[in-house]
């Protein structure tokens, strides 16, 4: 018999490992030293989809290489948002001005959350097969108050999240609705990630913990 | 000045609790005594989304009567959620047969979670204000195999559940995606909830903790 799989999330996400354990997996998280940035800047003529997919899959190869001598049988998933609105791609805001500008931008409107997936197995500690694909889900927001907006800005919470909103936190009282996979919207998408474990020979139902 | 508001859920639905909470808002836990089998037989005339808001309303009631002599200047809110689908209206499945018939049923369909709100403003321990509404998310669900929905059943979770089916739990592998908003769906509407505290006269930022 194989040796049992491990697990590896290859981000730092707090939301992302919180999906994946209320849904019944208790990962390793191992972070890539990946400059996103910088690849961001070689890929300018991909599409947003392609885009976050491949940073997704620079974050899942960084792990895999870092994490094989340790975890050499391992299902090694990397995941990269973004929102589309207005014509733009957009990250996390960083600072509070400028999640104040981005939801004064967008309150009312409709944008599309982009979440980039790719899987990477190791079989005694060698990539034997590799999937990826992007969840595109439409975010409807509402149309908070000037006051609503200062007050959710002043948490804090949207700063350092793509496209300046959460679903899971107190942003999910100024998303009036959604058209896609809401845990792709929080960070990971679990029906997809479902298929592409599937495509590397994996079941999801065998993780379960 | 007017004393703190106190919220009160009126759910024991650990679902929708963790909902607030990730929201901001740490509620008063009150579960009304409503039998809810017995009250919706009287509204066999009702549309689905007048139904799960009248048991919504039945329980916020209740549940005001209850603590108002403790609480006196509080906000209740109280929630019912069912799944349409099939021109059926279905509840919590309540044991493993049920739960696996209803999956052989809805893997690969969409259906409709309607989750009925209620709120119930006290002011010196009076009704002051009410107010109601219903959400309604459309779920597509996915495809899983004979031995995913044994596995997803065998976990226990789908029993006590709406529709046999979590977004916010294992369930979340086995639902493509949704038209609506992922709270109510969880159990509690965050932006619905949000207009109804604005209509009986709570900003619901002055509620974060």
């Amino acid at each position: 018999m194989a040796n049992p799989l491990v697990v590896v999330l290859a981000s730092a996400s707090p939301a992302r490992l919180a999906v994946l354990r209320s849904a019944g997996i208790d990962p390793v998280v191992s972070v890539s030293g990946v400059d996103e940035d910088t690849l961001a800047t070689t890929l300018a003529d991909a599409t947003p989809a392609e885009l976050v997919t491949a940073l997704a899959r620079a974050k899942a190869d960084a792990v895999a290489a870092d994490i094989a001598a340790e975890y050499p049988d391992a299902v090694i998933v990397g995941c990269d948002s973004m929102l589309h609105i207005g014509g733009e791609l957009v990250g996390k805001p960083g600072c509070a001005a400028a999640a104040l500008g981005r939801w004064q931008a967008m309150a009312g409107g409709t944008g599309e959350l982009l979440t980039g997936h790719a899987v990477v197995r190791l079989d005694h500690g060698v990539r034997t097969a590799t999937a990826s694909g992007a969840q595109s889900t439409v975010i409807r927001f509402s149309k908070p108050s000037t006051e609503e907006i200062a007050a959710y800005v002043g948490t804090g919470e949207p700063l350092q999240v793509a496209g300046a909103f959460t679903l899971d936190g107190r942003g999910g009282w100024f998303v009036d609705g959604i058209n896609g996979d809401p845990s792709s919207v929080i960070g990971i998408s679990l029906p997809l990630t479902r298929r592409l474990f599937a495509e590397v020979g994996v079941a999801v139902v065998s993780l379960w913990s």
